[in-house]
Parts: C-alpha cells; sequence; structure tokens
C-alpha cells in the first residue's frame, strides 16, 4: 500500500530574495513517516514525503521524497499523485501557507490614489472601495510584485491572498483514501481547540484530525489530542507517542 | 586580533507561527570565516559569528557564534560586541530584512475605516491621510499583530516597517574597525552593480562593498565585485575565491 506525509512549512515568494514562512520543521511528519513503516510491515510499501526542501525528511527505503515550493505546488503534487496511485492514507501534516503574495506598495502611493479619487469626487464605497483598494496596491501607480522590492521605503504595504485550501481538496480527489489533518492552534482552552479540530474534520471529511497547541509545543512537552468520529479524543505526549498514535489508527483501518 | 562576521538571512515575525525572511544561506560568510583564519593565522584569535539558527556555520576553534533573531536583535549584538570588544574588522555579509512587521489588517476593514471617514466628511488629504492609513492598519478596528493571524481573511493587509540600517551604524559605534559591506542586486548592468556598491560604501564608510548579483548565482557562477576607495574593483569568481579575496584585503590592513 502507498501512502501520502506531507511535512514542514511552506513558503511564499514575495519577491526573488524575500519570502513568507512559517516555523514548522517536518520533525513530527517525520516521526510518522518512521511509525508508519515500522508499525505497517507489509502495508507500507511506499510513503511520498511531499515537502519543501528545508524540512526535515525522514531516510528510509520505502520513503520517496517529493519536494515543493508553496501551497500552489503541494496541491497539484497532490492532486496528480492521488488520481494517479491507489493511496490508502494521507498525513496531512504540512502547515501550509494561509496566504501567498499578491502585490506591494508604497503606503504614500496608495494615499496619493485614493486622494486623486477623492478630489475627482469619484472615490466610491462598499464593495466598489474594497476592489479600488486591492486595484491600487496591485495596479501600475504602485511597486509592482516582479524582480525585487525596494528597501528604501518608508511603510511598505503588502497585498496577501488566501491560498486553496488542501485538506479540503483530498477527498474530493480521492474519496475512499484515509486521511488525518491537523490543527495548530495558540494558547486556547482544550474544549476550543477540540471543538476547531472537530469542525474541521467535519468539514474536509478527515478519518482524524490531530489537535495541538503552540503553547505545549514551546513549554517542551508536545502534547497531541486525535480528535476522531462522533468527537472522540485520544490523547499522546510527545512526538513519538503522537506519531506511533496515528500510524496506530491509520493501520487499523487495513 | 578579534573579528566579526555577519552571515545568512534573518526573519520578522509576522506572527507566533509566521515570518518574512529571506533566502540567504551564510554559506559566503561561512567561506569568509574559514579564510579569515587560514590567511590570517596570529591576526586571528577570535571571529564572532552573528547569525540566525538556519545559518550556516563555520566549525573552527577560533569561531564564537552568537545566535539572532532578526535586524534589531542583530543591531543589538553588534553594538555591545563593538563597544566592549576592540574588533579589528566587520564582514557584514548579513542579508538583513529590509522591513519588520508593524500590522495586519483584512482589506474590508481597511475600508471600512476609509468609508466611515468619507460619509463624516472627515477623510482627510497628503500626510494625513497616510496617517490614517497607518492607523487603520494598527488600529483597534482591525486585526491586532499579536497571538496568531487569522487565516481565514481573503484579503490580508500588512504593513511593514524599514528596519535601522546595520551597516549604517557600525563605522559611528567602532570608527577604526575596518568593515566590509555587501550589495546583493538583481539583473542590473555592470556599471549600476558598481555604481550602486560605491555609494553604499561612501555612505557607510566602508572599506569594501562586495557587489554580486543574483542573476549569476542562479547561473551557478557566482561573480563578486570587491568594490574598494576610489571606485577600484577586482573581480572573483566562486564564492572561495570571493571568501579568499575578502581576506587578503582585510588582513592587508595590519
Amino acid at each position: 500500500m502507498e501512502w501520502i506525509i506531507t511535512a514542514g512549512a511552506t513558503s511564499e515568494n514575495i519577491d526573488t530574495v524575500r519570502s513568507i514562512t512559517n516555523h514548522a520543521t517536518g520533525a513530527l511528519g517525520c516521526r510518522v513517516a518512521e511509525h508508519l513503516a515500522k508499525q505497517g510491515g507489509d502495508k507500507v510499501s511506499k510513503i511520498y514525503y511531499v515537502c519543501e526542501t528545508s524540512a526535515q525528511k525522514p531516510e528510509l527505503p520505502c520513503v520517496e521524497v517529493r519536494l515543493v515550493h508553496g501551497a500552489e505546488e503541494t496541491a497539484d503534487t497532490l492532486r496528480q499523485l492521488l488520481t494517479s496511485r491507489p493511496i490508502a492514507g494521507v498525513v496531512h501534516s504540512m502547515a501550509v501557507s494561509d496566504y501567498t503574495f499578491s502585490a506591494a506598495a508604497d503606503i504614500e502611493k496608495l494615499a496619493t490614489v485614493l486622494e486623486t479619487h477623492l478630489r475627482n469626487g469619484s472615490l466610491p464605497t462598499g464593495r466598489k472601495l474594497r476592489a479600488l483598494l486591492c486595484e491600487s496596491l496591485i495596479g501600475p501607480s504602485c511597486l509592482s510584485g516582479g524582480g525585487k522590492l525596494s528597501s528604501d521605503v518608508e511603510h511598505m504595504v503588502l497585498l496577501l491572498r488566501k491560498t486553496p485550501k488542501i485538506i479540503g481538496m483530498i477527498k474530493k480527489t480521492a474519496p475512499t483514501t484515509r486521511l488525518v489533518g491537523f490543527k495548530l492552534l495558540d494558547g486556547v482552552a482544550y474544549e476550543q481547540l477540540i471543538d476547531t479540530a472537530y469542525t474541521l474534520l467535519l468539514k474536509n471529511r478527515c478519518d482524524f484530525v490531530l489537535a495541538n497547541d503552540l503553547q505545549s509545543i514551546r513549554a517542551g512537552c508536545h502534547t497531541g489530542y486525535l480528535v476522531g468520529p462522533g468527537r472522540t479524543v485520544a490523547r499522546a505526549d510527545g512526538k513519538t507517542a503522537i506519531a506511533s498514535l496515528i500510524a496506530d489508527r491509520l493501520l487499523s483501518f487495513f
């Protein structure tokens, strides 16, 4: 059986030297790959490990690393794998960028655009104003998104747009593939963490969602809650125990 | 004699999981440390190597790594070293973030703020409009910069502000310390590259500025031009030759 594990951070280019990234290292995804291979035996013939170059990667004979850059390429790679291979399960531990870069502008220039419209009596309201703001940031009167941004602007405004949610695409593309999603929050109460994870599970038809909180990771004791159907919760402490729990539950389907 | 080499990228936090970073690896700074130690002999008793955790670091007995995060901490660390130690020279190869994060806002909310002012007839122009735009992005009506940003906004606007130029502070803090600055451009003509580097040299009282272009790095042949007083230029091809040239010119002062 073939599996997919996504791991680590994705980064989105702002220009040729800068990017927006997040701090995920791939350590947990790496551990899941190791446990899946160890606990799975014959059930694991191949693991496609989808990550950026910076991520930790497992060194196992059954692992084939598929390098990607950014959310869009990650989505393309997953879609291609899910439609061309019989994938038993996906562990989507990757911290995919929520936003990608659209445009940049000096705030001075944004003000100038608004001012011109104001003086002409043509400054719109409502939806048209929002569209104008987007256009002003993208338009030729402001800095372009190509090449290297100027390093000499006092207040730079970046416009970001939402990336497509990869987790929502997985079951739509491969309805019988098992899916473990991940939800990382920062400093929320236990009930809120589990509720958010369960909502994610229902929305994206995950079989399980691993819920965790940055606070426990920072404190050095990474606690994971594996939320399942009917809002059942299994707790594991430490990356090794979390990885083992995920592998165990996934393999129990087969 | 003691030296400072800064290397790699700095990154600026957007929230607790995201940051803006650049792609510098520290490979060249690492090579400079090695050549300075090898070519310097007795002239090099210690190298303070200032970088973020992600950077490549030289493994040499004379190297003391000083880990930093972000432009501000880098500036603080350099200031502290320059005022407390007799530093012979600084090789400032680090790609310091030009911008740090100020605030984030949903573009919808920015439009709402502008609209309210427009309806009240209180939308200002000129400098006051620019101030209002900044305030609207920072103000309580918009998303705050603390915690973790919402991942569910269609168009997110980030406001960035310029970081203090570290290279300008070095000679002001330690006037007799030798200084090598770096200038990386992307796809410019030779004359423009050298001019920009020489302007940087004059402005910040560098002894040398290493000028290089991303195009040559991408093409696999990293060409460096060491621009010196009177706009003299020495060329070196490849990171090893560049590092050796920088070490040689720096050591010739002593």
